[in-house]
């Protein structure tokens, strides 16, 4: 491929300003870390104005007419000629942000950015005490605010396929219906089967007395084991665990632990690892460019899960840190066997708190949450009526009536943080998760003996060579299909879960 | 005073402005922070690449014509007519900068911001290994790097007078040095008197164990004494002492603790927290504004030795804490009488490093400095023989020399983070700290009784009546012109020092 030197001037230009928006992005990035983990109470006012002026400078920056320009040069240029290259894929993808943000005003984005600064805070109060009144007013501002901003981005489609495009590009509404609802067709029996079994594990084992010291020693050495560098990251500690990515060398996990509640810490950290394990991935050449990011929410999701649920919940995994979790927690589980264990952490049942949940049942809360913030967003249900529909669908889909809003519509920041059309990513996760793992194993043959001699080093590298590398030059759907050789689909997914749970529970 | 909607409206949008420039600033400060604090080894390069993004965003938004037509306009408006208004501060003060920034191209400034980011790393290794020779090249760049933004600003005048004005507005080097020489004239004599006297304490106390949790512990306890306010605030470790302003409500403070050095940590801490009541008094009405900024860094340090010095080494802050003290490190502080500690904790005499250095052997430290980058920045001293230089005066100040580089010229980061033209601002603050603590003790009364009760809300109070609710309407000099109603003068300092320890001394 020639370029000239006028298009490859051209195309410079584009990824410097790639590179100035990504590095505010990044700028944001530390603020919302710091916020959720060292910020005094007093700086949130403040806070809430710097984001909201990071997040106005990029909107300027990227919806700017220059922009426009440089890229309809570049698109008649030979640099377009492969799709399949990351300055094919920049080009592209910038196109595709510049043209959303030509839509939304500045006004209106920085409203959303302030608005939810305070609705997060009003939740988070709402929250501990159970007081949906409290939040509704604020629920309501963010409903009309999104929905005026879908509105200015696509007024053909479905409102809410608008929003979802932000987190999954390329998902759609209807198609994501079709799926879930498959799912669900194969969760429900498989949740009352596993209800029914005879054989149920103890999970009070789970529940005694774990020292916070301890769980933060043991859980900073399987970070470690995984391959966590933390000479270029840390973990800290807060309210709902998550992961900040700061640049090349500096992706940050926070989690929380409670002295009762030991695989709560541990696996918020695992899950929060396999997050940070693609931020760390990516090609440090690209930062800054769409194909030096990662893809979508939902494959990033399906990196978390993967090592949360298919490494960090499997029986080989615990051969190799049982003992050390013995050592480490003696008292606890002096006396238990390493079965028992294995059993307890991967016990499935209805409940009402979508982040305590199995990985078998969780795909129902998402169901659940989807359907609702759908309606929402589309017009299809005030926020004023949103308790009861929430508390009629986990009757429906799980069986149970969550005691109080603060176990039921309150429980997720989501919403309050003006995410609308996140939820799905977290089954689309388990899903391309499930069918990114049975590829890896074809390729690399079974982890077992490896993963109980603590060698974990094979599969990620697997996943940096498929996933990470390749960033965002193909959308999650065509990722997973040049990977996996096959269109996303359920069934992996719903075959591991069978043959994982029958085995468990006998069935 | 009446104003024209067309003249208010340009002032608002003048405002909003310098707004937007100090949120973008406070962005930069918590970024620094994190540097200091958290950010992992690996995120070095991402934190100087973010910062000259910041620096250069804020350049140009300062040095934008659009502002220079607005302050135009303004500058013949009613809005001047008294200049010591709000107003008139800002728009005067808005045009120094503007000015300052027109004058400096874009590219320098990101220049020198990431040369002294990389500078400052190689400062680290250098310090740590006593190796001048690594920093050696780095200091030259930035020598070089100043004298091309000083040039830039004024050709006219002395290139470091340039330099001078970024942190001392209004302040110049022909007269800081008859000021700092008429300093030494008396300090030198009051030193030797000391080094002389027969009575001298025993500061071995001071380096027994105290453990860390206590210190900490401790230390926290006199900042809430003295008022600061921990939900507008932290404090953090860190490798050299500092204080962090985020913006209205967070204020922050870094401090390092040593075991056995139980001084070093509690009094950076006093230290740094009087610069954070500096930040925390400023009108949040005014915050954005340089009429809610500091007035000028000499000032703000003035407000930290006030209380590191005149507080916190006084006999009644003792009375108040030595009990308190015993309590937290009993087997280092048990039998040892107070009048003991208060003797060791102002113990005076000659060393190599400023930072541990006595409240009057401090000037001298500093006036090595003030000379030597005087010098470089003028062109006068090649950085080559910067060691030299170092050590013959401090031969000639203090009597002594330092037996490595690390102990020498290299023991300080200010040169290394490009900081020229700092250093004159310790000793102007202590200068400025005398003078207001003369004038606090006219309006209050003895502060001793309340001091002995824990009582430190009068001083407080009378400071940022006096001093912090003023920002920057007043320069520093007029600023104690207006408070004390003399100006500023070397006078108070040295008749507070002589009063101090001659009685101490016994001389």
């Amino acid at each position: 491929m020639r370029v000239s030197q006028r298009i490859q001037a051209k195309y410079d230009e584009l990824i410097r300003r790639s590179r100035e928006i990504s590095l505010l992005s990044s700028c944001s990035e530390l603020l919302s870390w710091d916020e959720e983990t060292y910020m005094p109470p007093g700086g949130v006012e403040q806070r809430g104005r710097q984001l909201a002026l990071l997040a106005g400078l990029r909107h300027e920056m990227l919806s700017n007419p220059a922009v426009g320009e440089l890229l309809e040069t570049l698109e008649s240029s030979p640099l377009v000629e492969d799709p399949d290259t990351p300055a094919a894929a920049n080009i592209r993808e910038i196109r595709k942000s510049h043209d959303r943000r030509r839509k939304i005003p500045r006004l209106l984005l920085e409203e959303i950015v302030r608005v939810s600064t305070s609705a997060q805070r009003e939740w988070s109060t709402a929250y501990k005490t159970s007081d949906f009144a409290r939040f509704r007013p604020w629920l309501e501002k963010l409903v009309s605010l999104k929905r005026s901003e879908a509105e200015a981005l696509d007024r053909e489609g479905e409102l809410y396929d608008a929003l979802l495009e932000d987190y999954e590009p390329g998902a759609r509404a209807t198609k994501l219906e079709q799926t879930f609802g498959a799912l669900r067709d194969k969760l429900v029996p498989l949740v009352n089967r596993i209800s029914n079994a005879r054989r149920q594990p103890d999970d009070t084992i789970l529940t005694r007395e774990y020292p916070l010291d301890a769980q933060r020693a043991f859980t900073r050495r399987v970070a470690e084991q995984l391959g966590f560098d933390f000479n270029a990251g840390r973990i800290d500690e807060t309210v709902h665990p998550f992961c900040a990515r700061i640049g090349p060398g500096d992706s940050r996990i926070a989690t929380r632990y409670s002295t009762s509640h030991f695989a709560q810490g541990l696996f918020a950290v695992v899950h929060e690892v396999g997050h940070a394990f693609y931020e760390q991935g990516l090609d440090p050449e690209l930062f800054g460019t769409p194909a030096g990011n990662t893809t979508s929410i939902g494959m990033h999701e399906s990196q978390s899960r993967l090592w949360e649920n298919i490494v960090g919940r499997s029986l080989s995994f615990w051969n190799f840190f049982f003992e050390k979790a013995r050592d480490a927690f003696p008292s606890a589980l002096s006396g238990v066997r390493l079965d028992a264990f294995h059993f307890a952490i991967n016990r499935v049942g209805p409940t009402c708190v979508r982040a305590e949940a199995d990985e078998v049942t969780y795909n129902l809360h998402v169901l659940v949450r989807f359907e609702l913030e759908r309606a929402l967003v589309n017009g299809n249900l005030e926020p004023a009526d949103l308790p009861d529909a929430w508390n009629s669908r986990y009757k429906t889909y799980l069986g149970i009536t969550p005691g109080s809003d603060r176990d039921g519509c309150l429980q997720d920041g989501h919403w309050g943080s003006g995410l609308f059309g996140y939820f799905p990513t977290y089954t689309l996760g388990n899903m391309f998760a499930a069918q990114l793992h049975a590829r890896a194993l074809k390729d690399c043959g079974d982890f077992s003996e490896r993963f109980s001699r603590g060698e974990f080093g094979d599969l990620l590298e697997w996943l940096r060579q498929n996933v990470h590398r390749r960033g965002r030059i193909f959308q999650a759907e065509r990722l997973l299909e040049v990977v996996t050789g096959s269109p996303p689909s359920h069934k992996p997914f719903i075959d591991m879960l069978w043959n994982k749970y029958e085995s468990l529970y006998g069935l």
